[in-house]
């Protein structure tokens, strides 16, 4: 048997003999032809059906059934990629397929979002569904590369955890051989626990929520990408390797998933070489002066608020980045490190892109009686912290560090209105399959 | 402040005042000197404390205690990298750290397993107990890149899915939002589903066994590193494709984390070209003939067949890595792909290396009417699998794939008797903290 040729290298190969494979993408009866188009992984090739026996051979064929073409290449101008396959002899290689949730073949996806996802496994075959992973998987690549070059180390955590004590967030309970425990919120504890060990980790692994909102931006499970590293002075340590990693993330994506970009038309954002930065009580006085609100004295940024001060970055400083500082410590983790001077307020950021906040980081305590001091000012028993707070009295360096959402960021890239449409099989208070 | 330089650096700086950063891994007091051992990310360097003033100033620094060190770097013979720091500033930046469990410093460690992993924060700390993860982040990445060139999409998938259907193993339940959810045992489904999608797909990430079992080899959560394309003729494709996974992994590992395998004194192995295969029916003769039982017509190999046989192919075949496949099918999940001709065996195999077994893979079944059938000679009701038999209704290739366990490829590669001591924070039946 010949092997196999990809459509995308098709061209390539006019006047010769192959084989390709893939889904019978689409099918168009004329009144004395049949045109297929197959879809592989690389794209879409024709398939010219002429004689009495070729076409009959494919009629019984629905569209998304998988075959096997062996043919002749011919040049054609219609034909995408600029060549096509005649003469062809068709194998079909699964059973007849049942029909897709929509048609994938059109050029555009009108399907509602409840349909796309409950039928994930066909409709993610949509090449415009498809895109913003290729995408994701660009910008996962180019996290850890980044990383790596930086002396940075990849490390595996636990997901199923001890004590649901980490944040405010909710937690799922697990039955752990007749125990209770919890599957991890984010890899905070652990990843600062490995700084005294490797100075400089990341992890790409998911975190769970059990978010009881039903939001656009909100999921049960997500992708987190987590770095910390020590020896920094302060945030602005952080937010500077952070910079860095944004800026081979999209330059991944440019990369590694040039086709996926050019498909859905998205225009990669430009990384400045300093990304500007506001302190959160000057972004508030900008928002009570330009805007009909007067968040100031309030903890944290409204949704609204984030989008304004986006918008403004771009006007201002002609950036889709924001560094945002200084969150008020009443809103941020007993971890954080606060401002010194200013103990109110926090050596952390958020980062935004494109009106929604995508990262989350900051510099964190590092000695072992300020956490103990900083558990006591919030009223909370140290008991089930034992081991975290044996980290710190075990010797550590000042440090900090971020998580990034994977599927916000490629929302954000995308234009997608919601996380779902960037998560392959999206879990939360509703859905839990397919 | 001068910029930090890493120890591992510090002998091309002779002549120069320098800021190094660490733990203090070491302290000797002699008479009329004190000697330090600082240690980073990058490795050891020595401060040498000659004045009373020196030697006062770091009188109270316990071990493991996070400190800068300014002066001006000598030239010495004594020191590690040929190169010592002397007239040094010492800048303490952590708390005065706890004694750790055991001494960081010494060259070999006698701690047993439960105090190393009681202690994993500060354990870890220590050079040799360290360097396995360096060897297991660098295998993943050889995994990855080795994936990537081959075409292969990395992709996300769910941890909390609906059903506990997917394998013999046990699982762990979770509460998700008042309803009954399972922890996933592996990404079968999901990297079958995806196929369908993107042809070629690799994950690497959590998995999770409610395993009851309390076995040197065995955890209720490890890295499932997984791989699952279409196209393919039979499980021989997939061994191919396995074949260049491990030879890059080897390679990333000889490449990114040669400190660390030499620091372990490990020999890394040999991946042949064409690694050495055997039908499990022929090894059962073989061990029949040649060993003192006879395990022909048994479902599956013991480890001491596993061991036998790895011995067997470094004897006969000069190779440290042996496939054996054809395991009869009753041993086999009902998605395996029967062995044409021979339907009580399968085209699945496991690969065997330095005596273990640690990829299990092998051809799926990819028609809806073979899901169906084997659902049915199992008397299994499909309607839990409803979601994953769409996606074979969806029309999709023949395929397979395979999923290697991090954790045992680690141990074996660096000869740790026990998966816990290349597992950062394990989770087993009596474990689940720190």
């Amino acid at each position: 048997m010949i092997s196999r040729v990809l459509t995308a290298d098709l061209a390539r190969h006019v006047g010769a003999q192959v084989r390709i494979a893939g889904w019978l993408h689409r099918k168009r009866q004329l009144k004395s032809m049949t045109f297929l188009v197959i879809r592989d992984r690389s794209g879409l090739a024709q398939v010219v059906l002429a004689s009495p026996a070729e076409i009959g051979a494919a009629s019984d064929l629905p569209e998304e059934t998988v075959v096997a073409v062996t043919g002749t290449v011919a040049a054609s101008d219609q034909a995408p990629g600029g060549a096509e396959i005649i003469h062809p002899v068709i194998t079909q290689l699964s059973g007849a397929a049942q029909p897709p949730p929509f048609d994938l073949y059109r050029p555009t996806v009108t399907a509602a979002l409840p349909t796309i996802l409950d039928h994930a496994p066909a409709s993610l075959r949509h090449p415009l569904l498809r895109a913003p992973f290729e995408i994701s998987a660009a910008a996962i690549a180019g996290f850890r590369a980044t990383l790596d070059g930086l002396g940075f180390i990849e490390v595996s955590t636990p997901k199923i955890v001890e004590s649901a004590t980490e944040s405010g967030a909710n937690v799922f309970g697990i039955d752990f051989f007749g125990r209770t425990a919890y599957l991890a919120q984010s890899p905070q504890f652990f990843k600062q626990a490995l700084v005294g060990v490797f100075e400089r980790v990341y992890e790409t692994g998911p975190v769970f929520r059990a978010e009881p909102h039903d939001t656009a931006r909100h999921l049960a499970e997500y992708t987190s990408l987590d770095a910390e590293f020590g020896f920094i002075e302060d945030h602005h340590d952080v937010m500077a390797v952070l910079r860095e990693v944004t800026a081979g993330m999209v330059s991944a994506v440019a990369e590694r998933s040039g086709a996926a970009v050019e498909l859905l038309g998205i225009k990669l954002p430009e990384v400045p070489a300093q990304i500007p930065e506001i302190h959160i009580t000057d972004a508030q006085e900008l928002l009570a002066r330009h805007t009909d609100e007067d968040p100031r004295g309030e903890p944290d940024l409204a949704p609204a608020h984030e989008r304004w001060l986006s918008d403004w970055a771009v006007r201002e400083h002609g950036s889709e980045f924001l560094y945002v500082t200084g969150y008020p410590m009443a809103k941020r983790p007993f971890y954080t490190h606060p401002e010194p001077g200013r103990p109110a307020y926090s050596n952390s950021f958020d980062l935004l892109f494109r009106g929604l906040e995508i990262v989350t980081g900051g510099q964190r305590l590092h000695r072992h009686c300020d956490y103990l001091a900083a558990l006591a000012e919030r009223g909370e028993d140290p008991g089930p912290y034992a081991s975290y707070l044996a980290v710190f009295a075990a010797g550590m360096p000042p440090h900090g560090g971020f998580a990034m959402g994977l599927e916000r960021w490629t929302a954000r890239l995308t234009g997608a209105d919601n996380v779902r449409r960037v998560t392959l099989f999206p879990r939360d208070l509703h859905r839990l399959s397919p």
